[in-house]
């Protein structure tokens, strides 16, 4: 049998031990667990970004992995703790809308997830991740190896029963649509909230016009090197989302941009 | 048998290959070692946050892991390299201080390293966690494996012979105690040397007073969502350490805090 | 056997999930693949920094690992991407002269990769790395493990017909060598591109002088604790390259130093 993976994405940061307590957490109870991290750079307590950063990876993860998520502002109050099966993986979070992109899928099934008295007994009010979480996730990882039931676990709830993030607030006419930009990247590439498949499929790129911060750019590229370099352009990103970049440079210091600036696509009504 | 893991603290960052090059030092001695990154971002140097990180960890340690810790301001000089076993884990670091938690428990056997010759007459003077450490932490964990004898590893030395840091320097009266802020992690919350016991049992957290630069906090809250948000509030941390955090926010930022900055905490005189 | 190892070297950083999602790509292929991080602080596009980082890694990587380097500001254009064996371990990379390094020591053999159908047709233009280079790593371990060819994973090609870097410019004279500051690392050392080997074996390091930025340092050191705390002095790092360090500080900050800063080593003339 192959150990189970875990990927984990947090608002950790790397600057102190969280994020080594998390996997001690389950290397503890499961010394062949296979653990990497996606991501620990969500910004503190943005539960929106750390839905933003899962929904891209989503596609790309592991078949049967686990995937702790972990954005939790009211931690060591009444949210409540999910497990959601989803395509074969499963995603442990709090109840508070990370889960979004995930809900929205509709998974085979969700858990409220109950802790046994014997970790609750021993569970700190302010880190829940490690002390409920990764125990959690490494119980539902075992018993599933074991064939075993999930039911003790925690009781099944409807999706309608969660926390979901209002729908992203896109602006749609005849001809054009606006969005804004949701996530800045270590290469300063600008994401925005239109996705490719917001655009009609008969629009054509080569003539879409993209209106950011008084800057058009004519067209949508295929690929960084389509301009000429330190120029601003438009393609679909890895994630099939709109991005806003410069050949071998940075967007958002040539652009000045910052996270909510309005972006537009405009293309010739067909 | 369980292939042995290997946890990593050091103050090398990340900005380096430094930490790819300890975990390449086990890999290539043990192919089958699973390692995990405590955390790398004790300031340069600092050994007392090494140690205070480290402290924080130790109760959360998977079981029979080998845990390296690197702050080694005097690497290359004269500085003895230890390997500690304390509750079936093994700590190996430089004789500075750094293992400062883990002596103070009574380890049940604290071996001064002898590196073979083969590694010496390799070995840089500057990254010994890489030349000396790491093989030395292979070599360990192969031959308990094996069922060996640790002793050609080193010469066994008692702990009084070891480095220790000076205690945290509480000031203890009737009815209070007085502490300091020793660290500031991600999120901006307040980590102070004044743990859950150094106050009685009897005094109720409820009617506790904190006071940190001049600001006076009522009461010893059990979560952050006790207070409203961007409200500072007094806790246990998930280390059992009085923190000062804000709800939803950063103390940090809201106070203007520093390390070393004072923290008092009166309770009722019963 | 022993599952494959794969080390990662990238300008991605951790901001992101991009490290997270090659790391995917090759469990999603190889469940029991092990997998560790050389560096992801490459700067943005910055390919010389890239080879610097690897050069000085090469030594030390396990035998038998495949280490996949990602600095790949031409992604999506007409670059190709290389598997490059050398000394048991793969290289994998686009061809911009990332690899340098490893070309220089006359790999095995070297294959311009062709991706399949299934997976170029799948690939975004902006992320090879997920979509092509850790693919296609998988798939050379698989290959590898099962005593496979790898003629079908694309061509061989001389190494002259591969992207190299320029050599690094000494100014060589009787008695002396001039480099410069190639990188500058976390505890502020500033290591040059002077190796130990362009000084002739014969020079006597207690009577060399090295010149940096007005500052003079009689010899060189064999240890940082040679100089008093807070003194500037220079050593041969742990990478045999010419170091300047600070006992216990920072040689950037004392220095005021940054890259492409002018070092100079004499020595007597024999």
């Amino acid at each position: 049998m192959t150990p189970p993976i875990f990927a984990l994405l947090t608002d950790f940061g790397l600057e102190d031990e969280y994020v080594g307590l998390i996997k001690a957490a389950l290397l503890a109870r499961l010394p062949e667990a296979r653990i990497f991290d996606l991501c620990h750079a969500v910004p503190p307590q943005d539960i929106a970004e750390g839905a933003f950063i899962l929904a891209r990876a989503l596609p790309h993860l592991p078949p049967a992995c686990f995937v702790i998520v972990v954005v939790d502002p009211g931690v060591g109050g009444t949210r409540r703790l999910l497990a959601a099966q989803l395509a074969g993986r499963w995603y442990l979070a709090p109840d508070n809308g990370l889960l979004t992109p995930v809900l929205r899928q509709h998974p085979e099934q969700i858990i409220v997830l109950h802790p046994p008295d014997q970790l609750l007994s021993k569970a700190s009010t302010t880190f829940h991740g490690r002390d409920l979480l990764a125990p959690m996730a490494a119980s539902l990882a075992t018993r599933l190896a074991a064939g075993g039931s999930t039911a003790d676990l925690g009781e099944a709830v409807p999706a309608e029963s969660c926390c979901f993030l209002p729908d992203s607030s896109l602006m749609k006419e005849h001809a054009s649509i606006q969005g804004e930009i949701i996530h800045i990247d270590h290469f300063g590439n600008l994401a925005s909230n239109i996705r490719r498949d917001d655009l009609p499929a008969t629009a054509p790129m080569a003539a879409c016009v993209v209106t950011i911060g008084g800057l058009e750019i004519t067209g949508i590229s295929r690929a960084y090197n389509e301009k000429p370099p330190g120029q601003p352009l438009a393609l679909w990103d890895s994630g099939n989302v709109l991005e806003i970049a410069v050949n071998g440079g940075s967007a958002a210091k040539v652009l000045g941009a910052a996270k909510n600036m309005a972006v537009k696509v405009h293309w010739l009504a067909g």
